[in-house]
């Protein structure tokens, strides 16, 4: 039916299925152990964004974790590729994930496990839909601690979600849409599927440690060095976050996105900054201009044409 | 087939599925996002060691989580009994999940989810072989953190394993077969699935703090009160372990079971201890014996024998 493929497409077991239909078996070590690594790429207006970047990432996320499939690069770029023309989606989340698998009966030894590869496409997922992007999302600095990188290398894009859940439920007790979470020394590290940048005096500062290095991150890194915007990555103080002039949120998951309220209180003057603005616009403009985007193979001619 | 339930039972979406064709949907926050919670209770001999001690601490970890279920105590109990029953399993290991559920489109509000239950029995599960147990199991002190309990409180059970699992190559990497990880103030906490326990001048030690309070844990716990065995919730560093008489690891997965060989090097005289043996016995006699067991309700008659 056209319709369940609509709403995305996986890839399971070497065929596609609707995603609302797309089940793994209950013994895999990703779900019982978290024990995989995934990466989320994304289409806009029927161009993948930094595909191969993303795909790379994942190559090397399953080295660390010591996984590997018998697929390539340019098999898992085929296959996310289908995810999103079997589906017809413009603008899409395109996941991919390696999971240990499932063990032999009885065995507690990783190695053992043949490693699964499965994919998926959907619609395009925001943090904060365009309403809440244009008054600038509230944040809250929660109590809850971010996993620390000498328990797990947060560069390593993983399912340990459980601190950054109860910190989206912080934000939500307090009236706030989303919380970044400190490590043990006070420090702010990063949010749920996001990462910080702070402006001050017309320099941008981001958490060099404790943080997934989010394909956004590095492009706003990219272009504050091609404007000349002075970018510091380093470790950033509560009491620095809440002293910025401007602060925003990036993610795969919806770009730039204004932060314009902090536990309760105006960033700034409670407006959207210029520089969020200038960064927001030119990070749209890249996302259906940079020489990296590649467009998806469409099906149908004609959901081929680029509208 | 009668075949494919002996390797298991699953309860799924209000059926009982052979293990092997049990899956769960792909988008189900419990996997993305390892937004869940378990328990595991066992079977030895066809008695239910605690399961309403299991049963309850499930509970305790939903509300943690802020999770709940259209189902109560005796609900959860009759389905645990079920999954063991038509699986005719004398010895299993059992596990109830929940997990935040499957998310409305679009949605990244654990609010809006409906939280779903999955169960199942399988054969029991060994952490250290009859064999590797009758000479002792090898241990390493891995380089991992154990994830801090400000990040995630290590008594809610769950699926938060990689940093456990990176320990479980470290020890294979080492010839040894179990691995303990530590805090941050290098003080020993635990390994996959299991406590740790030191025996000193006639003394038990266990680590209090960044553990799961295991229900072997528990047990042991109870039998040195019992037998009037001092035994100490403390801070464990390292070195104290290195200096034991004895160890042994505690697990709903095997019981307890002697570490003779920690860092390569043997614990005492490298022979399984005295106390050791003591609680192992008096362990496995409770399996069967304890007033707080209860027999499988099994369908087949000549499997209700108690053999």
């Amino acid at each position: 039916m056209i319709s369940d493929y609509s709403e995305g497409v996986a890839y399971i077991d070497d065929h596609y299925v609707p995603l609302r239909d797309a089940r793994i078996p209950i013994t895999d070590r990703g779900f019982l152990r978290s024990d995989a690594t995934y990466d989320v790429a994304h289409v806009w207006k029927g161009n993948f964004f930094r595909l191969d970047d993303h795909i790379e990432r994942f190559f090397w996320s399953m080295e660390q974790l010591r996984m590997s499939l018998p697929l390539n690069h340019a098999e898992i770029r085929h296959i996310l590729e289908q995810c999103v023309s079997k589906s017809g989606l413009r603008d899409a989340y395109v996941q991919m994930t390696c999971t240990r698998g499932v063990p032999p009966r009885g065995s507690r030894d990783p190695r053992e496990c043949t490693n699964r590869f499965y994919a998926f496409s959907q619609p395009f997922v925001w943090i904060a839909t365009q309403q809440q992007q244009q008054r600038g999302v509230s944040m809250v600095i929660s109590d809850v601690q971010r996993i620390a990188p000498e328990a797990l290398d947060t560069r390593i894009k993983n399912f340990h979600w459980l601190d950054l859940t109860m910190g989206i439920f912080d934000a939500y007790d307090q009236g706030a849409l989303v919380a970044v979470l400190s490590d043990n020394a006070g420090n702010v590290t990063e949010g749920a599927g996001f990462n910080v940048f702070s402006v001050k005096g017309g320099a941008l500062t981001t958490p060099e440690r404790n943080v997934f290095e989010g394909m956004t991150r590095r492009t706003v890194i990219d272009m504050a060095r091609q404007f000349g915007i002075p970018c510091q990555l380093t470790a950033m103080p509560r009491a620095q976050l809440k002293d910025a002039d401007e602060i925003f949120i990036t993610s795969t998951a919806g770009g730039i996105m204004p932060v314009t309220q902090l536990d309760g209180r105006p960033v700034g003057d409670g407006q959207i900054g210029p520089m969020t603005q200038q960064l927001q616009r030119s990070y749209w403009h890249r996302t259906s201009s940079d020489p990296r985007n590649t467009p998806v193979p469409y099906e149908n001619t004609m959901e081929k044409e680029n509208i």
